[in-house]
């Protein structure tokens, strides 16, 4: 038996996953990620806690396939952070390398919106298929592609940077980006809010709704299950705009599944009715295929994925 | 010395290339597609074009390394024609399989539009470049989606459908597809001379373009390079939803070049800046890296791209 581990490097906490060759989850734990002194202890802090683990089984070098690795950045086909990670308060640098030189094993490594869809393609929500585009609704909305079961980074880490499709002509304010009526100011946690915030503000039609001043992309969808009819009103426009961007997302990577996953995806079954009719409606015919489904690893979703680049090559799926 | 035949199907003719193994165009020629009774004739007439060749040029089955073949339909990367080809009047069949059989040789199979990008990136307009895609602004507008210098086909053959993603919310207009407010609408040859008569009826602002009740995309842009400014805000606006589009597209594939093809460019150089400004207003920031350029190949695209398929694991590049 081989082994592989997945690390998916967060803002405040590295998750750390042992799976066997059978791509089965042995043991995972965390460690705290230090990103002061520009993040320089992040390498060595998660390269020991691999190490440490290795001693611990009594594993040698030679029982472990390799590392997967998942950043909060852009990293490209080669495993370069393009453009760096700001919440680890790391430049750009070679990632991959960098951490093969730290354990001297071989490592893999991507953008962690790019691994965790992928670890749902290989065990999760699109289990069974190849052709993949993966959604996070999240604070912001990410993305990430997959064709023919291999990440598409974009030739710098960028693609799947779905959030910021133009959705919305007539958007008077801005999004964290700068530009108006990007598909993350409606379909993200923050968005939801928003539209919350806008419906609420239209009328006095009754609403549970109406207890709080600022209600979450959560009590939207509480309310949407108790059939409150503002908030089916507020889930209509989220899955307006989230169709209409991923049906643009459809008829240029033309995939077999939409996973779900993210925050808002918690929500459950509830979201998906919501999505198809503005994404029937603006996707090219035969792009009308794909399907929707739920991302199901939840937070294991980002080290399935990295430890899934290593046995990527292997009978394992 | 071995070799490989390139095949771009039309609906009129198939073009043929015959290819050396360092991907030299050695020869040209068509032979008339014959659509009747099913398109039936039309693989053992390319066969047998193929075989002659061979024949012609004393050349064995081993000296020939394999056939490329474009077709005017959704091909999927098992080569398999999905939705069939209106054009050809063909349903969905096994197109690599038929053509193996028929010629006793490998064969590789794509969409033409496809195809001919990819022959762009290899020995066209985005020479030198892995990460492209391909924009066909013709009677309509089509795309092909290339990374890692392969073509990503989609789920069904359908990526890179990109003259149907939605670029405008107030059109009141159908597209062919049905849909209001497709890129199409706007960047094809014919939405240009549709954009030039809205513009036209709009005032009786003087332009060359007053001359004809029908202008086409050419008078258009021989009224841009002219300098008249009627033309001119037709080729903002063409620009306007061009560029919001491939901005779309950037999000979602982040390539490092739009190489841009199909009649509409033959107007060259003075298309690009018009596309730019929005595309960067649009497009989310690492995205705005990719870089504009024509097609350079012209109608060979289709053979250059065919032949290819066949030489892309060769070291030739």
């Amino acid at each position: 038996m081989k082994y592989v581990f997945g690390v998916d490097i967060g803002g405040t906490t590295v998750k750390l996953g042992l799976f066997n060759d059978m791509y089965e989850l042995l043991e995972k734990w965390e460690i705290p990620t230090v990103v002061e002194n520009g993040g320089k202890s992040i390498i060595p802090d998660v390269a020991a806690a691999i190490l440490d683990k290795m001693k611990e089984k009594d594993f040698a070098k030679e029982d472990v396939l390799g590392v997967g690795v998942g950043a909060p950045g852009a990293v490209n086909e080669d495993g370069f952070l393009v453009g760096g990670a700001v919440n680890l308060h790391w430049e750009a640098f070679d990632l991959k390398g960098e951490f093969e030189k730290a354990l001297g094993l071989p490592v893999k490594a991507g953008n962690d919106a790019n691994v965790a869809g992928y670890g749902e393609m290989r065990m999760g929500g699109a289990k069974g298929f190849d052709d993949v585009v993966a959604v996070t609704l999240g604070t912001g909305v990410g993305g990430g592609i997959i064709f023919n079961g291999k990440i598409i980074t974009g030739t710098n880490g960028a693609a799947g940077e779905i959030g910021h499709i133009h959705v919305e002509d007539a958007e008077t304010e801005a999004c964290n980006c700068g530009n108006k009526g990007c598909l993350e100011q409606y379909a993200s946690a923050t968005g939801i809010a928003r539209l919350a915030k806008k419906r609420l503000a239209q009328d006095n039609k009754a609403s549970v709704l109406r207890q709080k001043d600022n209600n979450s992309a959560k009590d939207v969808w509480d309310a949407v299950k108790a059939g409150d009819e503002v908030a089916i009103e507020i889930a209509e426009k989220f899955g307006y705009y989230l169709g209409k961007g991923l049906a643009a997302v459809a008829n240029v990577a033309n995939p077999s599944v939409f996973v779900i996953g993210g925050g808002v995806s918690k929500a459950g079954e509830v979201l998906l009715p919501y999505i198809e009719p503005s994404f029937l409606q603006y996707a090219f015919p035969p792009c009308r295929v794909a399907r929707f489904a739920l991302a199901t690893l939840g937070n294991d979703a980002g080290i399935y994925g990295a430890a899934g680049l290593i046995l990527e090559d292997t009978d394992v799926k």
